[in-house]
């Protein structure tokens, strides 16, 4: 086994590096049927809901085995009603996956598709909302992972509550790394999973479901494995998981919530990401990259970077070249132009973004790319 | 956190009780991108394809994300022509999931169900794929896990065979443990989970499949998630699982398959878990319990136990004594006799069952049960 020190840093949007603390906490074996896993399951379950500022006399949180795809397909399964319509704003490759899970599932939809980058404006979901009355649901992708971009939840909240509409949203790679209050938006379902903002390893996801929502997709589900009513239920009454559940999974994201909170909660974690973010964003603009997005639009989660047009870069030997230094980076995702992408979350700090700062200027030395004929962004 | 020294045995199907090593293997995180994790993915599938004993330009290993279920959910909605017709052999949950399965997914199947614990019998079978040439593929479950019994999977398979079906077995419980070749028994699909007899935890499974039949499956899945046929396309394309893999669960796995082999690959396990039963079994009947079973369908890997009728026999009571003694054991899972069982399976040798059963026989006498005055089976 590769000893701890050349484990690298996982620059991405999750999987990502976790705290020694929490991987620790699986290294026992739990009765997935005991009192004692069923008090992990409660305890996650609750914290969660408090988390989202969810009141759990009206929300349920509800885990689902499996990634994070597997509970956005549950919980649209469930929360879509299959004679209504729904409005899927989409701008990166999340929304579009919502839009071919709706299709699958022959749910009716309509998109607003502003191609890789642009965020969904609300008076624009408020004219769509406006002229077609059939629809009775909107999905947002909070943070779209795939550019980085953070939409404007809520605003885009409030214009689906005054048209009062169900707002779906996908806050996988957002939830407990950016402020989000059920209390103060309103949103009727909240999807996330285990391996993003809140730190722990993947395995599951979770859906946070208004308890009016979630009976009424009783029987609705396509699919036995993700009924995502038939999971809540179950676990109401008997306090297990329906299915195996993931118990090492789920002991070290009891642990990461534990550490979440030593951290000040979701403003301490969003303060660590920003200034990760802030380091990188400006440390990456003066070697003379550009941003995809302007400043407004950048999220604290992970950050798209134009790749260099001098031909001496190649995406493939610039990522084996951090890779041998202890940084993994991510590709892009953008359909026109090439990209990469580095992550801000996970227990990453500004010291460890600065070492990659000048491994990366390192590196391109090395390469013998210049930047400094590029366009820079402001 | 509980010190190891508590940390209970786990008694049960899984998950179990799991090597140090096996853990272990889990502080380290991987990049979900990385060629480091897709080599791992590659040789835990080729690996699985070996112990089956597939050849690997005929069957594929695919994995899927979840618990045993979704693996079992994904393979039936690739495996099975949705104009054709299932037989589902039934005794226990398992094989009524698998109906339930094909009822959700609206494949037709008939189903002959033995009740809680009698095996199907291969005239049985025949006889049914005389009667109904409509039936395209036979489901079987090789050890029906909620009594214990093996069901005579060779018998069957040769039988299916003969008329030319598709069979389909769940070998969830059983694979690693019980040697299966899929070189001599005539299987098509295979399916099983990581947490099972090769030790790992829990957090995926994966489906051993004619490639003929995943070809045959492309587009007819009910689910973007459990589309196995999707998950196989991508992970040949790019090396990559189609959405987050489970990393630790992943890379904890091909540390259990490691061990799997040191301890003599399938002979091995099924040596030690043979030798636990055995023990298991004879010091349960002097104490005076009865097995659900005859001898010649006990299992290797769990026995149904009936409970005592004296009244001063209580399963909670006696469960919440031996967990305090460190043993967790499993409930029974019959519609009309109160029973128990026992799991042989996971880090566990015969003196680990020679110790539970001496803290059974104290617990006994502590709660004043009698034992003498119930039938003994031979
Ligand atoms: C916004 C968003 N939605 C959905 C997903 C899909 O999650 P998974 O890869 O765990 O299936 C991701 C993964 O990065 C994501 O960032
Ligand atoms: C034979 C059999 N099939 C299916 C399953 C279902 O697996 P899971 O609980 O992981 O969904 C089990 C679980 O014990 C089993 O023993």
């Amino acid at each position: 086994m590769m000893s701890n020190l050349k484990v690298p840093y996982l620059l991405t949007p999750g999987p990502l590096t976790t705290s020694h603390a929490t991987k620790a906490a699986m290294l026992r074996d739990w009765g997935s049927w005991d009192d004692d896993f069923n008090r992990v399951t409660a305890d996650v379950r609750a914290q969660l809901l408090t988390m989202a500022e969810a009141a759990s006399d009206t929300y349920a949180c509800v885990p689902m085995q499996g990634s994070g795809t597997f509970a956005v397909e549950s919980a649209l399964a469930c929360a879509t009603d299959p004679s209504g319509k729904v409005l899927v704003l989409m701008n990166g490759a999340y929304g579009k996956r919502a839009a071919q899970l709706l299709a699958m599932m022959g749910r009716r939809y309509v998109t607003l598709d502003k191609g890789d980058y642009l965020p969904p404006q609300p008076d624009e979901v408020a004219t769509l909302l406006q002229q077609d009355a059939d629809i009775t649901a909107v999905f947002l992708v909070h943070c779209e992972t795939s550019s980085g971009i953070l939409n404007p939840l809520d605003a885009i909240a409030e214009v689906v509550r005054a048209h009062g509409k169900t707002l779906i949203v996908d806050a996988m790679s957002s939830f407990g790394g950016i402020p989000i209050s059920l209390t103060k938006t309103p949103i009727d379902v909240l999807i996330s999973s285990a391996n993003k903002c809140i730190e722990g390893v993947p395995g599951f996801g979770f859906v946070i479901i208004r308890q009016t929502l979630l009976a009424a997709g009783k029987g609705r589900a396509h699919s036995l494995s993700l009924d995502l009513y038939a999971q809540w239920d179950y676990m109401e009454r008997t306090g297990q998981w329906r299915f195996t559940p993931p118990t090492h999974t789920v002991v070290a994201f009891q642990a990461a919530l534990d550490q979440h909170r030593e951290e000040g909660g979701v403003p301490g974690r969003c303060a660590r990401y920003t200034h990760n973010r802030d380091v990188l964003v400006k440390g990456m603009r003066a070697l003379g990259f550009s941003t995809l997005l302007e400043d407004q639009w950048l999220s604290p989660i992970i950050t798209t970077f134009l790749s260099p047009t001098d031909p001496a870069f190649e995406f493939k030997t610039f990522y084996a070249a951090l890779k041998s230094r202890g940084f993994l980076i991510y590709p892009g995702k953008l359909t026109d132009v090439e990209s990469f992408r580095i992550g801000c979350i996970g227990q990453l700090d500004a010291a460890v973004i600065e070492q990659l700062l000048s491994v990366i200027q390192d590196t391109l030395t090395k390469m013998g790319v210049s930047l400094f004929s590029e366009s820079r962004s402001a």
